[in-house]
């Protein structure tokens, strides 16, 4: 599938610091980012810009706030070839008094992460980062609990009322089947003319990097992926999978089968995400993984039946 | 996706036994099938009936051969419900004198496994098994390097020359992308239009399940799953996965669930199935898992930009 107008993101060190609170080694870092400039990928989404207002700062690590003299720590005297960095603001945890004047950012883009219920927060922060001269997008998490009429509402918003070049479809809880995806990437396209849609799948169903494709096939034109899936619970959309389907002889897969190899392996040792039957069943259930998150913490535990008991009863209170 | 005419075969002990030569204990053998008993799959497939004269008999355990006497140590004293027993003969390591006529035998199916340029045999294997009184599929493998016109020709044979109640897709090498699995679907039906069309998927590019629902949508009404995926290199469609998928309220997922955590869950003691780099890039340059497994038999080694390099220039010679 090559589609030039195809943009991919990766965002291994923001939505892969939901695993370790964003406490990566600046040397991780910096091998993810040069590897990631290497295979040609569009964009590296460098963690987060949250509010230290806003967020507990001691609970975090620094790739939660992504401050200017980190990304500079990042990015020295690696050549970005045709590479942008994004970071990623949450609409209801951020302060667009946080962002520098672009031109003086390592930052290109700000992706703007929202519930459709933040619209207007996800609005106000949208267009100040457009203000301040970055690309931006908005990405609506959780969007297998969203529906028409305030998702419709929601796009019409966004499509009106900011600059943003995409808008997404985030599949939080890998809640989405094939069908669900080509609906809502229709849904979309009645709201969203004149930019264009994102898809960033989660693992939990083993459909993240098959969600994606099938967004790629209806028109969405922003995809996003990990290095080998890193991620919450199930994990994300696995970049490699993803630019070997993508056959853009302007990706090259070996930077990042190294970078794999050398600095995401290793975080096995601490880090278990990966497929699990707990969140297997959180993602059938349309669940956070938050509670099959508790249960894999002990490790001996197994009793996967008396787990689906519990949280299929605690969906139905 | 309830549709009442899916029939789903569990493969767990069958083609799981690809990961262990065969070697699963009585125990385990036994709570798998009771799981899929309660759990209302419709076949579950006890191991492969092949000829202890064409392969090497002390390389392999019980469930290669899977003789009577071993399957009515396995049957005894639980309650099949509605589901049925399969076997599975390789066209050309069987031998039609192994088959009991189908009222001695504990089996009710018998799924010829074929390559395209073993058709003839299939069609002698699968034949004697209808005149033995069994049920019977054709499995063609490898079909990611198969294609008009021999593929038709074998489809054609199939169709008139036996009395098959499915002729399966098999992605031996996890290669295919969605939209291979339609034009098969859709070429399959082609020719094979008085019996059904099945799907079994490897999962090296994490699409085994992704691609068993697209059979599904385009119209295949026999599924393959093994319990947690259990399958050589990067595995199968998950079970479980597809259970909770097709929503049929026959089907119950807690006996699967429980059979998992107390059966599958210690195999990974001393079997690493899943997704793993190398079988990925297997996948994706369509391969034999071979070679891939090869280099995870050195668990330290993560030199997967080296292995890429080696293993498509193969592909180039």
């Amino acid at each position: 599938m090559f589609r030039p107008e195809i943009k991919v993101v990766d965002c291994t060190i923001r939505d892969g610091g939901l695993t370790n609170d964003s406490y990566f080694s600046l040397d991780t870092v910096r091998t993810v980012y040069r590897a990631i400039c290497e295979s040609g990928v569009d964009y590296v989404e460098l963690g987060y810009r949250n509010s230290r207002e806003m967020l507990a700062p001691q609970e975090f690590g620094p790739w939660r706030y992504s401050d200017e003299k980190q990304l500079r720590n990042v990015v020295e005297g690696i050549d970005p070839r045709e590479t942008k960095v994004s970071l990623m603001m949450d609409a209801h945890k951020s302060d667009p008094k946080d962002l520098l004047p672009a031109e003086e950012s390592v930052a290109d883009m700000i992706r703007v992460a929202t519930y459709v219920k933040d619209a207007d927060k996800a609005v106000r922060v949208c267009n100040a980062a457009t203000e301040h001269g970055y690309e931006t997008t908005i990405n609506i998490m959780a969007i297998s609990k969203e529906g028409p009429p305030k998702l419709d509402e929601a796009l019409q918003q966004f499509e009106e009322e900011t600059q943003a070049l995409a808008v997404y479809i985030v599949d939080s809880f890998g809640a989405l089947y094939s069908e669900e995806v080509h609906y809502l990437v229709e849904r979309y396209g009645m709201y969203v003319k004149s930019k264009e849609i994102g898809v960033h799948c989660h693992n939990a169903q083993q459909l993240a990097f098959a969600n994606t494709i099938e967004g790629i096939i209806k028109g969405a034109n922003y995809v996003d992926g990990t290095l080998y899936g890193l991620g919450r619970g199930a994990g994300n959309c696995p970049l490699e999978l993803l630019l070997a389907f993508l056959k853009n002889p302007k990706f090259k897969l070996l930077p990042i089968l190294e970078a794999i190899g050398s600095k995401i392996i290793p975080l096995r040792e601490e880090i278990d995400w990966g497929y699990h039957i707990p969140y297997m069943l959180a993602g059938v259930l349309n669940q956070h993984p938050r509670e099959a998150m508790a249960m894999m913490a002990d490790k001996n535990n197994h009793d996967y039946a008396e787990f689906y008991k519990r949280i299929s009863d605690e969906d139905a209170d």
